[in-house]
């Protein structure tokens, strides 16, 4: 029986049990962290061989570029040709930078701000309105970049098969609306891969902004932890083809392959793009660290050892998946007040508690000694219009305690819901 | 007998003589590049002891912060407390980034153009202008980054002991100037260390500007090559002390100690820059890379051993300056057209031509295959009022290949001076 379908009365009793079992778990003194999408120490572990790397000083030269000292400000060869094999793009595409994906995608809305994009009239900063679109459950750290500048952040809902492109290609017809985020497989929080269909609606785009920019994070593209490596296409090839090759920048990094934050990022886009970018970015620095570029490649190899690598690495995340799964489906799915997707990939579960119970939820939660990323994060602002949305990062702890942490989450979802219902 | 005291039959003499020379010289055809200031592949390998580190599990472990995941976002507190013992200022107040300090650099500055700075009224982006003094000669890529934001840049004649402060304190009268770049110990290119004098005065400004900011860039501060390492005062305790605890931000990086590109840079300014930056920064990244924050630690060890390092690195840049300045003292200083500084430390031997003769000395240079710095690159906008300056970089080529590129610049100085003097 659903709470709904329960008398006042039932739901009473139901509340009442809850709330002994909450106070119990209460009295462990639980300290556990399901925030942010941060691999476990297991993982981690996995990455070690890295520091076994560049020990013969024949490391130190790749493609006769000695990666001790100054220049190659676009990175090494080596590290262009393995994210074009993963990307799927070619070489004179991508451009290789350092620890950080986040740190280049704010860099490009920045110099986008300060200077202006390839076919900007002006630099955003000399513009009365930017607006930009944020499917939503999206990612708080992107709508935080764009919300730094000021710019107006239009939610776009999410569909099963990505973006709904009937609002998208309505809202750029707007010349303000200036881009749009993406994290095109498996998104974060909900894991979605975008359908054929939505990339090449996003591809063929006729914005009025000369200098819309698809900010395409493709963050998760080899991180199955269920089921075969899922080919992808190449969104670079694919706005060319639709006569838009400037309009897209892919970003990606070896963060959650080897080590998070000490891995290598880079973006790709077309050649202008590169051309016009590489100078903006010659006045920001020398170069990036083009050490740590040939360990990644070192230890990285290729994406056929990638993709081996992530199967690994998918003997870990999985189980931790298939406990939040199962645990929702024995212990809330029975009382029709919650739903949540399926991922097959990425770094989370997103849940959709009954509305107007996700903050209350998450306080609950915190009661318990259980750390979950704030209601509403997944929403422009912070706020999310149906006070719903949860996103579960379950990577980090080990499963003993997640499996402690879920059992917390699903009581808490529980009694939210009943108060709301009325007792 | 200098070339001014010559009769015009002495001078065309010496000329044709000079011409021969060149022409042999050009017969060798070299491929020398004295361009920019970057360390000698000897000096490289002293570094490469670094690569052996970080073997043992427990190196990933510093202040109980596992450095392979993310977080930290102001860097790991040994690395911190490193660069406060070279600095003598406090851990607080130490920022540790990535590979590069330019990008520091570059990030501050833009930021103060996109956000604005702790004191600012408004972003820089919102001003009508925006004024920045530039000493000169100075570093090229200092004065780009502010060229890059579309600020106005002043020039402001370097003495003997630093910038000249009557020229300062008058230009921040002017509110709409907002900075100054200094590298106060070996400046970038003339080798000077800011007088005791000159550094209280400018820690004791008071701009019209109530966010004006003294880019305090100490790239140089424990790079002796001659003599016993100079102590140097802390700008921002001095800053404090003057009521401006909050108008400077120093720059410091072990790129020129370790790795050029594969070191760690930091920023060092008042606990609440510090807490201003790090929320804006929070949004641009996770974190840097820690795991070369703590190989950096770990190889550095302290600022006695960084010293230790430095005198071993002075073994190899020592022979490199001697052979410029005893070369230009033999072979040019009897002409009478031409004087250079003797500096100490620093990366660079600033030379001023006859004026109007830097532009031809140095295409004359190239045509015998030894690239130097443009002419001119030591003024903003890359253009020297006086045609004058030349930044001589002699880290990187070997000596015996240094005294065949200096063989050719000799001979160009003199042969652009005469044909200045009029043949």
């Amino acid at each position: 029986m659903t709470y709904s379908q329960m008398s006042a009365e039932e739901r009473k009793a139901e509340y009442a049990r809850l709330q002994k079992e909450f106070d119990d778990l209460k009295a462990k003194g639980l300290n556990l962290n399901m925030a942010r999408g941060k691999p476990s120490k297991q993982q981690l572990d996995l990455a070690n061989g890295i520091f076994d790397l560049m020990r013969d000083p024949a490391d130190y030269v790749t493609d006769g570029i000695d990666v001790r000292t100054y220049g190659e400000l676009t990175g090494i060869p080596s590290a262009k040709r393995l994210f074009a094999e993963v990307l799927g793009c070619r070489p004179e595409q991508v451009f290789v930078g350092g620890n950080s994906s986040l740190q280049l995608m704010y860099d490009t809305i920045s110099k986008a701000y300060t200077h202006g994009l390839l076919h900007s009239p002006r630099p955003w900063c000399k513009e009365e309105t930017v607006k930009w679109l944020c499917p939503v459950p999206g990612y708080d750290r992107h709508f935080k970049v764009t919300e730094t500048f000021g710019f107006e952040l239009v939610s776009i809902p999410m569909t099963d098969e990505g973006p709904d492109m009937d609002a998208v290609e309505e809202a750029v017809k707007d010349p303000a609306v200036k881009g749009i985020w993406c994290v095109p497989k498996f998104s974060n929080p909900e894991g979605i891969i975008f359908s054929d269909r939505v990339i090449h609606r996003m591809a063929a785009l006729k914005p009025a902004a000369p200098d819309f920019l698809i900010m395409w994070d493709n963050a998760y593209c080899i991180h199955e932890f269920e089921g075969d490596f899922i080919p992808f296409p190449d969104m670079l090839a694919l706005c060319a083809e639709n006569g838009n090759p400037d309009m897209v920048f892919e970003f990606f990094s070896t963060s959650k392959i080897t080590l998070p934050g000490a891995g290598i990022a880079c973006f790709a886009c077309s050649e202008a793009n590169i051309a016009y970018m590489k100078k903006l970015i010659d006045i920001q620095t020398i170069g990036f660290d083009k050490v740590n570029q040939q360990r990644q490649v070192l230890f990285l190899q290729n994406k056929a050892h990638m993709l081996e690598m992530m199967r690994q690495r998918a003997t870990i995340m999985g189980p931790k998946f298939r406990c939040v799964v199962e645990t929702l489906d024995r212990e809330v799915a029975p009382t029709g007040i919650a739903d949540w997707r399926r991922p097959k990939g990425g770094y989370f579960v997103s849940l959709n508690a009954m509305p107007g119970t996700a903050k209350r939820t998450l306080a609950l939660c915190k009661e318990a000694g259980v750390t979950m990323t704030s209601a509403g994060a997944t929403f422009p602002y912070g706020k999310d219009p149906q006070d719903s949305n949860i996103r579960i990062a379950p990577s980090l702890p080990p499963v003993e305690e997640l499996e402690q942490a879920i059992a917390v989450l699903c009581v808490c979802l529980k009694l939210a819901a009943l108060e709301k219902l009325g007792l």
